[in-house]
């Protein structure tokens, strides 16, 4: 009869930043066999992890994407040999990450594991960024939505007139590229052309960028800034939050207030 | 002239189990002078900071709530003293936290501070219960709100109609007592009577309890199991994913697979 197989850990190493990690991430990720992992996390926390146990299946030196089955296939083989491994997701796995798929895979094929919840992006990139996602008098909800699928297409399944009609503060990931596309949708939709509106790159890395405009001029403001991805777009009253703070703010450095790259 | 103000931190706690605080939290938790906190943080976390550095802005012994004025001006005297001062917020402090209106008031009295991002309910909550928040095939936005507000109310901030007609995930947050009221409402806006729904009730406490129905089940299932706040309720297809990885799901305990207290 074989062993029974290891847990696997699905774990989020939440923004960017090594502090933001959990304390059970930490204790994991220490006493780990194998780290499963893409660039998400970002370069702070894989350096951290000893190279010999960290195994890449993002993005591969031929430019193409390892496939999902890859990583799952993989995810259940080492856990049969009785590696105890940490699949690592930027972020929270479970937020536009793909864990749900992972942990389904995994159960379907008999091994236990853990889920251990990071910090998403959606809220850390405007919380250090000073903006507040919902606010008591004016703000009763706040929508994550993909920004990657083309909102002019007949099968886009983010319906922005419907997003724009909550009236609560819309959180954009994987939206840098389509920007153009889903403000006009939003504008379309009713949204005022002078709502303001922040990007916030690279979120508690070494290097982060914030830029802020409004639905109107975000566009310019990403081209002048030369926004990239990975980006958070916060679209909503709230993103104005940040100009009134921003002065006695201190992130992600203690020392010294922080630079925003590109306040228009 | 008067010295140079401390800082302050606003730090979320995440969901209350103390393994779930960031390394960043851990660390000024062991440092600062005083600590503001009310009862959400969770009572394995508040016990591990000493007494002498806790001050209880929350619920007061008459059973009233200690108003949000007088928070914010605690926060900048006890800085003015020259006090290192967390202000410790439950999950994220930014996510239903009053955190907005704390660092907009700790600005406009020149108090340096920091955003310390915390995991908040909204996604801990789901994730350790087995529940993705999006599916890459049929979920492309999730959307947390308020269950606080009676929506048979016109002057509901909520607009329940634009949230079912999003097509993502709902997750709501003070949402026990109301369940019957925003239950019904998505009803009336055309959600199915069959939508899987699921109650987290002290995500990652050491007393958690899990309980799962439909949007026409729900209010007899928390009924039953007896689910009381802090809970939160997650709408949507995702919530049926718990029901496929149970069974080899470790949360949050290491050694034994999770007893949800009420799988129907
Ligand atoms: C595939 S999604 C994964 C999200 C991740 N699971 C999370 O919870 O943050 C990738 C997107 O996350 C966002 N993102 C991740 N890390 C970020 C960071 N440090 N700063 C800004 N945006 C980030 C960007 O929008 C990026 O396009
Ligand atoms: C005033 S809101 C604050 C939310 C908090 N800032 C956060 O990000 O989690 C309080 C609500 O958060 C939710 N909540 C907080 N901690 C929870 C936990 N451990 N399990 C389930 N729900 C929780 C409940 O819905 C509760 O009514």
């Amino acid at each position: 009869m074989a062993d029974a197989p290891a847990t696997v850990y699905l774990i989020g190493s939440g923004p960017g930043d090594p502090e933001l990690l959990t304390v059970k991430a930490k204790r994991l990720l220490s006493t780990a066999d194998v780290v499963l992992h893409d660039k998400l996390p970002g370069p702070e926390i894989l350096e951290e992890i000893p190279e010999d146990k960290r195994e890449d299946v993002g993005k591969r030196a031929d430019g193409e994407w390892t496939p999902q089955e890859y990583t799952n296939r993989r995810l259940v083989e080492l856990a049969e040999a009785g590696q105890t491994v940490i699949r690592l997701k930027g972020g929270d796995p479970f937020v536009f990450g793909r864990g749900g798929e992972e942990m389904e895979h995994l159960a379907a094929n008999d091994i236990p594991f853990e889920v251990v919840p990071g910090i998403t992006s959606a809220t850390a990139a405007p919380g250090v960024a000073g903006i507040p996602l919902t606010h008591r008098d004016h703000v009763s909800s706040v929508s994550f939505v993909t920004g990657h699928e083309d909102p002019t297409k007949d099968e886009s399944a983010v319906d922005w007139e419907a997003l724009a009609d909550t009236g609560g503060t819309l959180v954009v990931l994987m939206g840098v590229g389509k920007l153009p596309l889903y403000t006009q949708a939003l504008r379309d939709a009713g949204v005022a052309p002078k709502t303001p509106v922040a990007l916030v790159e690279r979120a508690t890395w070494a290097e982060m960028t914030v830029a802020t405009g409004t639905l109107d001029s975000i566009v310019e403001v990403r081209d002048e800034v030369g926004i990239e991805p990975p980006a958070i777009t916060v679209i909503g009253d709230v993103a104005a939050t940040r100009e009134a703070v921003v002065d006695f703010l201190l992130n992600r450095s203690d020392d010294e207030p922080h630079q925003g790259g590109g306040e228009p």
